[in-house]
C-alpha cells in the first residue's frame, strides 16, 4: 500500500464524523466500531488501554452527557501503509464544568476498504507553568 | 516488527533529545539529522513539507534565537512496525514573544537499529473561541 492522496478529506470527514457519534450521548457507544478489537491503542489522560472492548469500558465510564466543541484546527499527513495521520486541537466543555483546549492524535490504518483507529491520544491542555 | 516494549522509554529519550538540540540555537540544525531524505512530514503550523532539504529550509529560516520550553506531557504508543507515536504537549517562549501552550506530534519508525521521524505535526495552541 502507499500513500492515499485524499489523506487531507479522510482526516476531516473522519474527525467530523467520529464527534458526531461521540458528542451524541444516546450514540455515544458505537465510538466503539471506529476500533480494532486487538490493535487499537487508546491513551486518555495518561491512562493507556488496548482494544475496542476496553476502550469500550472507557467511554462508557465518562460521567458528561452534553459536550459542546468546537474544532480548532486538523493537521492530516498520509502515512505509507495507506493510512492517515491526524491532530485536533479544540476546545470543549462537559455539561457545565468550564470549557478546555484539548488535544485528540488518531491514526487511521487502512483495512480492507475502510478505516480504523489504530492509535488514539487524549489529552486537556492544562498546563501548571506559567 | 513488532510492538517496542520500550515505546515509554523510546518517546520520553527522543524528546529529551530533540529539543536539546533544536532550543540550542547553535546546533537548531542538526535536527535535519532525525529526518529521512524523503519519507518524513513535516506540518508546521498548518504548512507541509516532505524531506529532509526542505525541513532543513524550514527550520533554517526561523528567525527566533533563544526558546524557553516546559513539557507538560508526554504520551507514547508502540506502533506495530515497531515504531513510537509521540504527543508532546508543552509551553514555550520564544526570545521576548509571550508564551504560548503547544503540541507536537512524532512518529518515530525503527530503521536499522535507529529511528527516524516519519511524521511531525507542530501547532501552537491558539483558539479563537470563547
Amino acid at each position: 500500500m502507499s500513500l492515499n492522496p485524499q489523506y487531507e478529506d479522510i482526516g476531516k470527514g473522519f474527525v467530523q464524523q467520529y464527534y458526531a457519534i461521540f458528542d451524541d450521548p444516546a450514540n455515544r457507544a458505537n465510538v466503539v466500531n471506529f476500533y480494532s478489537a486487538t490493535d487499537s491503542f487508546m491513551t486518555f489522560e495518561g491512562h493507556q488501554i488496548q482494544g475496542a472492548p476496553k476502550i469500550l469500558e472507557k467511554v462508557q465510564s465518562l460521567s458528561f452527557q452534553k459536550i459542546t466543541r468546537v474544532i480548532t484546527t486538523v493537521d492530516s499527513q498520509p502515512t505509507f501503509d495507506g493510512g492517515v495521520l491526524i491532530n485536533v486541537l479544540g476546545r470543549l466543555q462537559c455539561d457545565d464544568d468550564p470549557p478546555h483546549a484539548y488535544s485528540q492524535v488518531f491514526v487511521l490504518k487502512a483495512n480492507a476498504g475502510t478505516f480504523f483507529v489504530a492509535h488514539d491520544i487524549f489529552r486537556l491542555n492544562i498546563h501548571n507553568s506559567a
